[in-house]
């Protein structure tokens, strides 16, 4: 069980939280985590990822699933490994990493099938409404022209709210997340006052100068909407 | 340096070789490989990846690549990332992980630059010319019907010589290694007395109620041609 | 518009029903199509579409359409070219032609701005549902397995019911169609019986030594349609 | 047989050369390559095909060709297909449309095998050398980031020169072209001066304002290299 609100720190392959700088990122977070009492996901590149899993205790999620069984698929991530690792579930089809729906669908039934978490992603609030339906864990929307740019997706608060509402109309169990622009606790907390149980972000942690103040100020945020 | 001849043992995304069986897998290739003084390559599931560079001393390769600098580039894998783990190289362009022509020549550029080493993979004699044109450390040729199969590559010896020919005609420095069906230690010489430099193999080993076995019968062959 | 129920022959590559043998099967469904005064639709390999959209009063589409602008997009399909040539819509992500979630989406709403008909295919009851919440003209579930074979989709009713009730649940105006190794005119009369409202055949009437006769067959079932 | 120095006009899916506006364009190369005696080549959409090849005499390519025989090949492009609609050859891996390399092997050999042209595109020297292994007809080195805009390739002379020369390292029948931000006459003559048999355009002539001067500009100047 991964607790809600939540923030996912996406590690994409940047120099900053890779190798050695990844491992103490990710302990950096489960600290905050501890101390605050929230929740942090943290989804570090794939070949750092059983050395992540072995060495932390928040919930580490892979960047990318293929939803084949163990088998003879080199180069292949599959369900059956991430769990053996310790790893709690994948991002799916995010927008550097886009793939055909019925990958969608299969990574979705394999992860499940090994007990995971999916959080799958998408561009629109209607591509969101029909992977909805397809029942991940969670869909987080994110507009691709503002990924990695310093506009927060919380500045379209219709997009957000449309996207919201639709995925509940696919599915009342599918949690839904909101992503891209996403720097600072203020963006956070306007996410989460339109109705999204999370957010994903990335260089606005990962190539922060002061990684621990932006965590913290995210945590409290955070902890003031756990109880609320 | 990874000395010649050598053996790569793709884990592909077996069961039998991934998680903590991927551990003791490459730790016992590790140990024969010393026993004998021959050469051995891992090449294991993305996932168990740096788990793995970290327990053994023989070469880890990534069974796949990206030829992407550090970055926003979720889901991919780099070849800084790579190095840093302690990595030693990587597949390329494997039959079940097909890539572009372009990014072949751009995953061997930046292997190249992090002083890594590349194997390409190729289904015919003619593609293997192509490939060896870029100037990776080594192409395998492994024609796509025989991967997995009973049918070693081995019982086409002019494919084999051809494909030698030609990587050879293309580039004198490019190594040339064939695999496909190759299971047991008359394969793995019958190659080698063709001029290969090395075997790929997976489910030889992987699925052998008897690894150890094979291992050490394959490293009898390499020791017999090391001085050779 | 297009008349409904509707039988919708996907010519692919076969040697049978491209080039000029496309044609004279093209002439074929349009004479059959108006002696029995019902609706089919052909669907011509991309070479072949301007010169069948020229000689042939049927509806038109395309196997594949890019949701690209007009521009520079070397070897894509756009609709505005497609409406420009007379075709009258699209197949979109075939089992044969699988593309991603954001791409399905663009290529409705390209075509859907164009005026012209979007029909997206799935695999499963449940990516069937994921689809139709995109909007598009109609949702045709095929069984990968099925495709090309000898065992008609219509042996599996409850699938068939299943994927029709869940694209209604997603869209009340988004129709519903079937396909999958449907060769004869009696599992053309089970797939309208369990609601469907159109069926995708292919070698059933491409590969037939008697097109004329299959498709005449054919047309008694949905002519004794039109009026129930 | 395409007569050399050449002249290849990639029609994309630019507005101005899709449609009815294609047929002009192609009609109006035909009569410049008629009244100067020069050979042009034609590349339309897609979809345009078949009434293109109809309609002119002047050779014309299709955009893409998948390498798999007449069959289950929904939204594929056949070998097969374009040689019986009349088309004289094809592009392959354009920068906008890459495939894996042996897609392009398959695509080369599919093309020879119907008595077809293949015009390769890379995008780097050494690529050009590489896919000159696989003995296409031709292959054009287009550097991606000039493609579309206003530096002409021409303006890399080292380049250019170097790329010929290692094509013909590989292999001395496959003919060198050269592409990308190709406009006039003056970068034409430059490019066969350094060698290249023929340049790639496509804005140059489809979005200019008075293609007919820009064509005839370009024949002149292939019209005083024929005898040269």
């Amino acid at each position: 069980m991964i607790d809600l609100p939540t923030l996912v720190v996406n590690f994409k392959t940047y120099y900053e939280s890779t190798g050695s700088r990844a491992l103490e990122l990710a302990k950096l977070m489960e600290q905050v985590s501890e101390e605050y009492g929230v929740s942090f996901i943290v989804a570090p590149s794939l070949p750092d990822l059983s050395l992540i899993a072995e060495i932390t205790n928040i919930p580490v999620f892979a960047q990318h699933v293929d939803g084949v069984s163990p088998g003879a698929h080199t180069g292949h991530i599959t369900a059956a490994n991430l769990k053996e690792l310790g790893v709690s579930g994948s991002l799916l089809n995010h927008s550097e990493r886009r793939i055909g729906v019925d990958l969608i669908a299969d990574g979705i039934a394999s992860l499940k099938s090994h007990g995971l978490h999916s959080l799958v992603c998408s561009a629109t609030p209607l591509v969101s409404k029909a992977l909805a339906s397809l029942e991940p864990w969670a869909v987080a929307m994110e507009p691709p022209e503002l990924i990695g740019g310093d506009v927060s997706v919380t500045t379209r608060p219709d997009v957000v709210k449309t996207t919201i509402a639709l995925i509940q109309e696919a599915s009342a169990s599918v949690i839904p997340f909101v992503g891209a622009g996403v720097k600072n606790s203020k963006h956070l907390s306007d996410a989460l006052l339109m109705g999204s149980r999370g957010v994903l972000l990335a260089s606005g942690v990962t190539k922060s100068p002061t990684p621990r103040i932006v965590l913290e100020e995210m945590a409290k945020v955070l902890q003031s909407r756990i109880d609320s």
